[in-house]
């Protein structure tokens, strides 16, 4: 079988590295192509990726549009936030596929973008033609779709962990999320804040309640809720490199169900999702379950004497909740098996 | 001056080990007896704790309350829930001082104590002339105290995390108190639950609702609010070994006050109590600011969106959650400095 | 094409844990059969490994030869020492290929594994047929072999390291081998030595000059080299999961060569090897650049002032270091490309 | 008892926080003066050193010669090489006593300095004044130096473990020390080389033979042997906060001695010296026995089979590699205890 050739933008930061070693085990693509928007012509990919030594022949390029188009079916975008809006456009007019892991098309209203991204948006036809990509919901939409919007790192966790609840109506749309992040969530962009002397054996709260990825989280479940839900996010980052534990508070919106019961409504949602898994009663799902993998693993508890649903909702997240995801997305929109290169 | 003389039961037990380092640097104290229950006589200390390797020229002996009433003039009980509270009465005759740092003697109820810890309370008497060892609450009766139940280790970071709000009537008697932990937390009891090689990046839920150290938090909040306080604690272990972070989600009573505002109460609440640090308003605390001391560290943020309360609390674990918080106890209760040894 | 049939006995420790995860992604392979020596007949995979939830849906069942011949092409003994030196003979008389991930086949002189190991060898016929699975070096003997010993993790990273000065008679026939090694090296036997509270931040010498591996690398360097080689080796456990370094102390025998006349040297040998990188000179390989690969990386330095060579090999002790290697060696052995499921 | 005041220069850096940390729980000094080099006037000390958070009134203040000569008795130098060499002089012509922790006055040949350290020796004066601060060999000269130059963490812990058998002539003078560090040796400076996110679980060779400290090293070992020693020395970085292990391999002079007759050695040449532990034979140190506090361990194999005396050496490279050796200095030249605020 001919190989698809895929490309990659923002080849040199973390994300970008979890995804080329992901792509390189796939068997339909091959990698043609690594771009990256800062000044790296010529440089190695190693130099950025030592892990991946002598696996990559070619050399980083500069953004080059043309180029794009005619060397690739797939191209990845894993560029800080404000470079795919204003590029993606030239890209739409073939059979090119772009798979965007930056924010930039990931909210609707591009007014919200702005209040939480701080910059204007320059490309609202894209928001609106962008799919969000969270295969266990939107897998029909993201089959036909050219331009994917990755979902975030955290969105990801929270919106598996919460859309059973809320679209079933069985808990107030009122979530508090508590999520503990690695390091590696933060990228490369800003060294002296990640340091290990000061991160090291750290817990450290950041961003409470004005997070970027709230409206996002607010957006989708809203839209799986058929209600306005809201969502207050308290991130953390933690003293390790990947791995996101979220864990949501709801409360029952009438009579408080058993946790068997939840279960039962989770298993249901994600019946024939091949990377949700759901745990029985009195398990709950650990970090070390799921990081290296693709996997969302969720548990439930339904405490009677709080009358509180509490969900634990764990990823990797350079996997499930970035490069891993964009696969998966790749998958379903090029007709691969959407385990493909990922199990 | 003279030093006092201080012994420890339980000399063997991780708490202990840190009880005792700081002892050691404690100028009005000397260590004359380290006792432990399980079969260890003739044993040295190092064996169990080799950062003390040639600092303590004792063995260990086993438990005998007539050695400890002839040689102490403070005893600490660094042991496994279920032997202070059948022993302490033997010790109570005179004028040695009993400072518990087990669970046996936290809860005023018995009956509640039977239902959290799964065993019948064996000395109410004991029960009731303990004073709760918290001494930002109870420095008074910390003072004339024969017998100080030292608080846990979780209830420490959370009761002084919300205490001032439900102190005031500025929040709803019902918290949802979320907790990470390092593995110290688990002493050495559960060798193969706390592996490096599974615990290692990881972060792991136990005992959602069901923790023994949730009717503590109730009774003392409930004490200090004066009406019942309800509280959701989830905690989690993680793995790195020292430190716990609680973060604490409260809802107003009423209107809901700024950041400052709320930090203005903390600070009026903690004036003059040398270990806790109260954050201004932009800043949270993380763990690595407090890990190696007994300092409470607390940070506060009012959610507008949200209408919520959420409170970031930090201790050490072994110092201001066990051991320092036992030494404090001792330097309130001997006529020390509180500080002494602990600064 | 028509997948191998695969076993695994040994399937609960942590070595198979890792070796199961690679075959999963192997597509020339299906799992047919996990076994394990100690009664866990019926217990699922997932509770010694939780990460492989929900993708086997076989049981563990206990060691039975009959079914292992009649199910499988070729079988992994995951084993500890003692177990498949007695139970090997009963499946070697048709078409299945062994793997043996334990000690028990490395030695060839009975004598000296029971000086080592500290038990009699009872199967000097298999320690006479098996090949030494160093894929590097015995590639042509794999192709035919039906009986492979897998090489231990320590000398896979030593072997590697010093093979190519030894071989062109370039230093001296004496090693010092210095070692750190992830704490996923000593399996799960010894819960209560590696427990993250004492072993987290922390590196740890043991067995200095008596390890088991110590004549191993003897063995095969002398072998190698056509001469007696001495190597005295000095392991440390360290404070995180995966990976060892090995640092090489050798002398040159004549003339020192320059750093980069060695390094061409160790190109020449390990040209075509697909899994050996070697460092141009001025860079030195570290833990993170082959841990979660089947790569061994070498690097460099021959140092004037002290007329030495020093040599850093790493590998990821659970891939390179035991089920990558196994993985690879039933590759050559079955007729698949050499880096099928390991890139 | 009037306390000594006392000043840090090079207030912001990561060895002067755990110096500050140990001088506020010295009894006998305040500390008067904190500055720094960079512009940092005016910045509370708490912003680089969070653990600090309300234990110290003064702000930063920029480095003034005539302001320390006023307020201080004792004044510590934490600052960068190159800093303190132009400094020192205008300070030393009254009663103030010096204590330099950077390698600016370690290596008396100013030939030396310049080769390894890369710049030109401005006061050669300096450099013969000041007495080596590694009091287990100099105390009597550090009783009345008014400049110590305080030994590096590296030389620290490799001079302590190596000098007994080198004085006693007892192994050749050519030492191979194989050291790991914790990124805490690095200071703050390279923040885009330890991040986290790549150090974690890492550990990574550095300049290898080529590192500063290694004349040092020789020149106080050559002393202390009277005779030329050669030391290939082979630093790396771990992925941990905290802690030197140096691992030493030595010859045989003549005979070789065992394990228990070289420890016979070790215990007599450190008989009385309160900081330096000598481990019975079978035991070596680890990491976890020293960090976090003045301690310096050593364990000894005497290897028949290689004729190799091997030497594991432990420290706190913060502590009894800079700043509690710096304390220790400061005690043993103002008549204090040599053990006041260090245990």
């Amino acid at each position: 079988m001919k190989k698809l050739n895929v490309g990659v933008v923002g080849a040199a930061g973390l994300a970008a590295g979890k995804l080329i070693q992901l792509l390189l085990s796939h068997e339909g693509v091959q990698i043609v192509l690594l771009a990256d928007i800062k000044e790296l012509e010529g440089r190695s990919i190693q130099s950025f990726h030592p892990i991946l030594r002598g696996m990559l022949p070619q050399k980083i390029s500069s953004y080059d549009p043309v180029k794009i188009k005619k060397m690739c079916d797939v191209v990845f975008f894993a560029t800080p936030h404000g470079f795919s809006m204003r590029h993606v456009g030239e890209l739409l007019n073939g059979r090119l596929k772009v798979i965007d892991l930056s924010g930039d098309l990931r909210l609707k209203d591009p007014r919200v973008f702005a209040q939480w991204y701080g910059m204007v948006h320059e490309n609202t036809r894209a928001l609106h033609e962008a799919v969000y990509g969270l295969p266990e919901f939107h897998a029909q939409a993201i089959k036909k779709a050219r331009l994917i919007s990755n979902p975030g790192c955290y969105p990801t966790s929270i919106i598996l962990g919460a859309a059973p609840l809320l679209k079933k109506g069985l808990a107030l749309p009122r979530i508090i999320a508590h999520s503990v992040s690695g390091v590696s969530g933060a990228g490369r962009s800003s060294p002296q804040d990640f340091q290990l002397v000061d991160m090291d054996e750290n817990i450290r709260p950041y961003r409470v309640g004005t997070h970027q990825h709230t409206p996002e989280m607010e957006q989708e479940l809203s839209c799986l809720a058929k209600k306005t839900v809201t969502v207050l996010f308290v991130p953390h980052v933690g003293g390790y490199r990947c791995g996101i534990i979220s864990t949501l508070y709801l409360a029952p919106r009438a009579k408080l169900l058993s946790t068997e019961e939840i279960i039962d409504v989770y298993r249901k949602t994600y019946s024939g999702k091949p990377f949700v898994r759901i745990f029985e009663a009195g398990k709950l799902p650990q970090l070390n379950d799921v990081v290296g993998t693709n996997f969302c693993d969720i548990g439930v508890v339904s405490d009677k004497r709080t009358r509180t649903y509490i969900v634990t909702s764990v990823i990797d997240n350079l996997i499930k909740g970035a490069g891993g995801q964009a696969v998966q997305n790749m998958n379903i929109a090029c007709g691969f098996s959407e385990t493909e290169g990922l199990l």
